[in-house]
């Protein structure tokens, strides 16, 4: 048992990733929804996978990949998340303790298996994620350990954990804790479609609790119901501490009342997989902020991170990405500061 | 039951490949045989998994590989190899048929479980294999059709299954049923530690058995206990009616009694992991053979495969190798031709 401080504590459902490299018309044809996380039962996973490609197996999870991304920065970071006692639990299980992550959950021993996420990438680097929950609906209130969530300067969770009602509960246990010890919360909103699902209480909760968000142009249209990303921007001004608001090739948006930045994205060589993304620009931004980088430089660590990933396939960071922060930071700030002094 | 004709039947060991990015460090630290496949038993397995990195699965098994890149090729693939019932086992079989290979063997319902190969892949490429054969030592004579040996126009079998009695009872069986119907038997040496295991009796069977061998210099030097290569390709042109011997960026040598082929590899941008190479060279040669082209360019559409699955991690081509084929054979033959006539 530890009690040394943590930077972050990660949320979220633990999840090993099933990638296959798919055709376009696979997307139809087996009545996918493009882009999107849907979630499936233990018969139609069954049935997709057994249409599914060859394949390969790499843990994931979007909070556990954000836990990952930090601990490859060099931050300190706990990931909460439940698996089942079985091969892919122990994959889970291995893979996020392998990236120094501290991770204490104790795996059912009854119930449903380990989830998996079955994604298919098609040729545009897309991926199009199918996830059956197994043992995550074993995540309740008492797999939050109080003192953890007090060692932490955040904690960080993730929107899928709404779509039940034991791991909201976790959920909000969490983040109650973390205020009592003056800590600060974050959430991402994940997907569209569970925003659409969750919308007034994502809103609520937003208003109630939370410090740092993370959305995507998608997701933050979506909470508010409005057309165009600016005047989303607008709205969570007034609501949220801090947001990072990521546009994919366009880069980020931080917003923080008075105090906004625009910051671009890293260019990437060759886009392969755009799985686990937005987890490592999560990643790179609350390592940034827990070690007292400046607002802009946390959104460039997140698109450092970022671009590393969708560089190949598979979630999770393949370089140290402290090594990568080295190197690309400074070169990415001179670069800004020469664009500012521009005309 | 399918009574189409098969081009090959691979048999082997049924494996799931955890690869893991490693340091050079990390080969003397856990006391690794550098480059070589090791077999190790649960307890070592699960040491030596706590203390790899972060890893990806991805099935694998020498044969496998070879049957998977045949089908990739557009050839008709059977595979023969031994799972148990777990999650592992339902991953290694449903990568092995959405490949498109036709695979009956029954999974073993109790005893070990699915063999797992924890590959670490050092910065220079190279995999150092720690193989948990689990599963596999229920493979057995009772899992060879005779039917389905009698319908492949090869079969073709990893030497690596001569490190158990009743694999190798197997494998005898089959190459038995093999030439009883005008058949021809291939195999591979594997390993060079396999070959020091077995000398004599692979000895024994090139000279019965085999009409076409797979060796890499290290195992035909191994198996004629001769120091050079040259020497060793003198020995084996004797005993066998087609060898196929690699000799990694040197390209292979094809021997078939007066008949002699040099054949180039494919150069490759960046080699990012070795595992597979020597398996997706059989699947080339094999698809050769068994599709009408000569002996230079069964070798040229083995260096072709080989250099495929060299360019990215895990042991099985990601892109499909009939398109790849269409693409490189011709440049490589015309290429081939302009320099045999040069001075």
């Amino acid at each position: 048992m530890s009690h040394a401080e943590l930077d972050v504590v990660c949320i979220g459902n633990a999840i090993v990733d099933i990638l296959s490299q798919s055709q376009e018309s696979d997307i139809g044809r087996l009545g996918l929804t493009r882009g999107a996380m849907t979630l499936i039962d233990a018969a139609r996973a069954q049935t997709l996978y057994q249409k599914m490609g060859p394949a390969v197996e790499a843990s994931g999870g979007s909070a556990a990949n954000t836990a990952a991304g930090i601990a490859s920065f060099g931050g300190v970071a706990a990931y909460v998340g439940k698996v089942r006692d079985d091969q892919f639990g122990g994959v889970f299980s291995h893979d996020i303790r392998a990236c120094g992550v501290e991770f204490t959950s104790v795996p059912a021993n009854a119930g449903p298996p380990t989830a998996r996420c079955l994604i298919f990438i098609t040729p545009d680097a897309q991926r199009t994620m199918n996830t059956y929950l197994g043992a995550c609906v074993n995540l309740t209130e008492d797999d939050i350990d109080s003192g953890q969530i007090a060692r932490a300067k955040v904690t960080y969770m993730e929107g899928y954990l709404w779509d039940r009602d034991e791991a909201k509960q976790a959920y909000l246990k969490a983040a109650s804790v973390a205020h009592e010890y003056n800590r600060q919360v974050s959430i991402t909103l994940s997907d569209a479609f569970c925003v659409e699902r969750h919308r007034d209480s994502f809103r609520q909760l937003i208003k109630g609790h939370v410090d740092i968000l993370f959305a995507n142009e998608a997701e933050i249209t979506a909470l508010y119901q409005v057309a165009d990303f600016d005047t989303a921007l607008q709205h969570v001004r007034a609501e949220c501490r801090i947001a990072a608001l990521t546009r994919s090739e366009h880069g980020s948006v931080i917003v923080a009342g008075d105090e906004v930045h625009v910051v671009d994205a890293v260019a990437v060589a060759q886009i392969a997989d755009t799985t686990g993304a937005g987890d490592q620009y999560a990643a790179g931004f609350l390592y940034g902020l827990t070690h007292g980088y400046g607002l802009a430089e946390c959104g460039q660590l997140g698109s450092i991170a970022a671009a590393e990933v969708i560089g190949h396939v598979g979630p999770r960071p393949e370089v140290s990405l402290s090594e990568l922060m080295a190197k690309q930071l400074p070169a990415y700030s001179s670069a800004q500061n020469v664009s500012s002094t521009a005309p």
